[in-house]
């Protein structure tokens, strides 16, 4: 069982390849196990190309015949881009399929589990489940709900906040943490913020390595503006990737406005707006409809009211850093709670070390 | 070694017996083990009586010739209240003493183990060294320090609130958060809150079990009003432990009504005011000459804020409940603290999981 684990936990550092190229795909990892040595690894690394099973097969340096495949999501079993991985793990002559979890909320839904079984092959589920669900939490959620992931991350001192009263930003948390950060923005298809921190920070918002360097994909980046008054001289619409800026406004944006960032290849979308501000239920529709299916929201504290007040955030994320700073800027505003047994809690919570910090993963229990 | 540390958590067990009875002794317990079973047990009960080696040897259900002894802190060597606790070791024949730690601070300071050694028997130390240090910080702190020691608790939601915008704050924290900070009554001399959460809870500072019920000794109630105002009808000037309720108070406070508050049996202190408010660094000054050297802060933002920015709190315990309520109170106000980077930090942290809870232990790094 231990050395199942530690497998499983090898094919989901190979899943985490994949992140920021597949979607909408979710991400898969792959090892196969023969004399107790690992004899070939994969992902599915891109979206239409070969899925995990395929690519750890491929690249095996000896005949997998009667090796074990460990594999973080139940194996496909339908023609979809490629031909389904159930019948090629047959065909190889695998003898045991371990599993991290069932993919049931797919197309898949037991029935690539079903067709090993029938063929004789040994297969072991539930794995490192928790860990292979919680990799692909944005892919279960698309699926199952037909509506994009939407994960609040927030970086928070001891007294809630997200700056000194002054503004003062810089750094709350441990750099560890602002790696995961960047990590995560590989990972979600989109990074989403609003007005003022695009005024008070001006990011890029792109994933880079401790040393600032670019690597990855960059997202796409989600501004709010509800009368498109930021200047076109911020980076998100100056960059060279300002063509994976997206701005949502309201009819209160000037025409002219609206075709100088068209013009640059920023994409504008105009949304009705609710009370006076753009109704951020018609944003998450519209990501959905546009296949952006997984959205970070690094914004500030009107943002996350925003979402929270319209029950729109699936997951939060929260970097705790050990240290005060009294009288700072909170990362939430008035959600109208005024009774603390009232208080939003959350559901499936997890705490992890990171550094210095605590990160609080959960998901809001809206009433 | 495993053994070792399974009795050295039964020793602790023990040394809990003496929470709130022992001041300014430090809390102790002892386990005596003969061929792998438990033949005594015994803590320090009460200031002024046996030792807790003494009471596990006088619970012994055998002779403890040839036994082991594990101690939560090195053993005594010299005549206090009591007669050294090392030379009673050696006359009963122990063969093995496993102590938790050395008592570095005090009168003793390896001189227990020394003397043990040179009577030939085999010494252990070190076992469980962290968890025999937390029981025993405030000891360490005043003998060291000559001052009380201060620890702040408190209970905040993740965005820092104590209390809703409209003053609402039950219950912030689980059960077992709340019950745990009833043990931190018993365990600490005093209980001190300002003149504000007296008025908004009313506060008793009891010692109670889940059901309400008083349980142990009540601790000094310190509160803090700087003018006197308070009403004498409040519990804390008016229940049947009123005499162990201490407030500090200015030369603003009327004669008339600080001779109220002695005839109810209130002890009254004047000191110094600091721009208008009660000096906090005279308060703790005094409390440690009244031999009160454990002090728990279960004030509100005001008492908090000014004892940080005096730099008066030695450790802190938050309790931090996994919900927000956006807009609340905060438990901390201006520090003074305008960079990110001047922000407050803590050193010698822990955290704790308690029910849904974190609890943050850790001491501040005044600057």
């Amino acid at each position: 069982m231990n050395i199942d684990i530690n497998y499983m936990y090898e094919a989901l550092k190979e899943a985490k390849k994949g992140f920021g190229n597949v979607t909408p795909n979710p991400y898969v990892g792959a090892i196969i196990v023969k004399n107790g040595k690992i004899i070939g690894r994969g992902a599915h690394l891109k979206y239409g190309e070969n899925h995990a099973e395929v690519n750890a097969i491929e690249n095996c340096s000896e005949s997998c015949k009667d090796a074990d495949i460990y594999v973080t999501l139940e194996p496909c079993n339908h023609y979809g881009k490629t031909p389904p991985c159930s019948e090629r793990i047959i065909k190889e002559g695998f003898k045991r399929v371990i599993i991290g979890i069932r993919d049931y909320n797919s197309k898949v839904d037991g029935s690539g589990i079903k067709r090993l079984r029938e063929s004789g092959i040994e297969v072991i589920t539930d794995i490192l489940k928790n860990e292979c669900f919680d990799i692909n939490r944005h892919f279960f959620h698309h699926i199952g709900k037909k509506s994009s992931y939407f994960v609040m991350k927030s970086a928070i001192t001891l007294d809630g906040a997200i700056s000194t009263s002054s503004g003062s930003s810089k750094w709350i948390t441990s750099q560890k943490s602002r790696e995961l950060v960047h990590i995560y923005r590989l990972m979600f298809d989109a990074v989403l913020v609003g007005k003022n921190t695009v005024i008070s920070d001006n990011p890029s918002l792109t994933v880079r390595d401790p040393n600032g360097k670019k690597i990855g994909r960059t997202p796409y980046r989600v501004v709010i503006d509800e009368d498109l008054s930021l200047d076109l001289n911020y980076s998100l619409f100056s960059d060279p990737d300002r063509k994976k800026t997206i701005v949502f406004t309201t009819e209160r944006a000037k025409e002219y406005k609206v075709k100088q960032f068209q013009d640059k290849g920023v994409n504008i979308y105009k949304v009705k707006s609710k009370d006076g501000f753009v109704d951020l239920s018609l944003v998450k529709e519209k990501l959905y409809n546009l296949n952006i299916l997984s959205v970070l929201v690094e914004g500030g504290k009107m943002i996350n009211t925003s979402l929270l007040k319209l029950n729109l955030i699936d997951r939060v994320h929260i970097f705790i850093a050990p240290k005060l700073v009294g009288n700072g800027n909170s990362f939430v505003g008035d959600l109208g709670i005024d009774n603390m047994n009232k208080a939003l809690t959350f559901e499936d919570k997890d705490f992890e070390f990171l550094g210095e910090d605590i990160l609080f993963k959960a998901t809001p229990k809206f009433q």
